[in-house]
């Protein structure tokens, strides 16, 4: 099978431009087909508290109210994903900038209501692994944005992470996936003060005790038990990494 | 040849939801390939003055500083392009929403310094003919939002109508190509306040007459300059029309 990586940034990385650049140009030099997820959910706290609107968080997860689908809508669809394809063109990477809605790559539902109403958020309900094909085998590169849609009009605002290990495990069926999380750290660490601490195989057995333990905690959680289920769904290999190195050789590479 | 329709739409009617989704039920009906191009000029300055940015307008351009790039970036490139490509999507129609640094589509150089420094405004420079006929061979029907590109990473704002006629020339080559603009009025008038005093044939001597009378001005003028250009470039029609119809047979007929 023909390899495909996806990539998925998020966090510091996008907001200084020359860390952005170091991390696109590594990006670029992957020889692979590939596609990059990004986030810029504090690019559009920014922007909220600018326009006066009060950025409400649960769990790390952000309430989206009409207002807000407006402001990431913008942000991440427009100002971060067009600057993004900008510096990729310009080193020759042909990209293509997207979000769900486009070609209605990635579809979803209004999250329920239950214990907490997060509003306009999506939880992915289909792939469309048919337009991600046309896309890589037409030579271009698809930089996704965290917006996704209903189908029936409405945007839906959703997890960065998530859409790249949806993506990653609906392309297994036809591709050899990586998926690579790049974040400022070095990996997942051991001690998360020391970058030099990174654990560098992290077998599904040692998670659960590291877990248990609270080595592991707060917000590597749900991005771990969303990288061991992408490898029970498909996925080759899960690698957290560097965004300054984008090192799929260092890093911390995760199995069943 | 094949037809190719390119539709631009603008003013008024992306600001409100009913005429919009009115707009583009018309849009969806068009069974040729087809192009939407967008302005939205007017919630770009919405948005700038929440933000506190001035808003600076020569001859109907915007001035565009570092912040203003930033502003409509966000508005033409996220928060418009992706809510029309909703809607179009819940309508059965499979929109693609670019700008012109997506694909390379459309690249432009900064204009040059005479009188007026427009800062970064883009000067059309090239249209990436065999990017657009992949996308509509492909079976998607791009939204282009009024942004492009010098390649070397600078996003540059760009004139809509400019971006339709460069499109529509550019594709005249291996398409029967119309161009067919929306507004709010008939067509072009007569009398502006007369929305039955429509010029139903416009040629471009009888345009000359109307210029020097000054039966036709302000902000007609660059549009239909713009107009007849593009018919002595190869494009097979021009069409000045209302949104909410997009009646092809009503509206203004330009001819040479």
């Amino acid at each position: 099978m023909e390899k495909l990586i996806i990539v998925k940034v998020g966090g510091a990385i996008l907001e200084d431009q020359a860390t952005l650049n170091d991390f696109l140009d590594h990006f670029n030099a992957i020889p692979d087909l590939k596609i990059l997820v990004h986030g810029g959910g504090r690019s559009a706290t920014h922007l909220s508290k600018q326009l006066g609107i009060e950025t409400k968080m649960v769990d790390g997860r952000r309430i989206t109210d009409a207002e807000t689908i407006r402001v990431v809508t913008m942000v991440y669809g427009g100002l971060i994903n067009k600057n993004t394809v900008a510096v990729l063109q310009s080193k020759g990477c042909n990209a293509i900038g997207l979000t769900g809605v486009d070609m209605n790559l990635i579809s979803s539902v209004k999250r329920p209501v239950e214990e907490i109403d997060y509003g306009l958020v999506g939880d992915i309900e289909s792939v469309n692994t048919f337009a991600f094909n046309l896309l890589l085998q037409s030579g271009t590169i698809p930089v996704i944005a965290p917006i996704t849609h209903d189908t029936k009009g409405q945007l839906l605002n959703t997890n960065a992470d998530t859409i790249a290990s949806s993506i990653a495990v609906s392309m297994s069926e036809t591709y050899d996936v990586s998926l690579v999380y790049c974040f400022e750290k070095a990996g997942v660490l051991s001690d998360p003060d020391d970058d030099a601490s990174v654990i560098s195989d992290l077998s599904f057995k040692m998670y659960q005790t590291y877990k248990q333990s609270g080595m592991i905690h707060s917000g590597m959680i749900p991005k771990l038990d969303n990288s061991f289920k992408s490898l029970e769904m498909g996925v080759r290999q899960v690698i957290i990494t560097n965004a300054g190195t984008l090192s799929t050789s260092k890093g911390t590479h995760l199995s069943l």
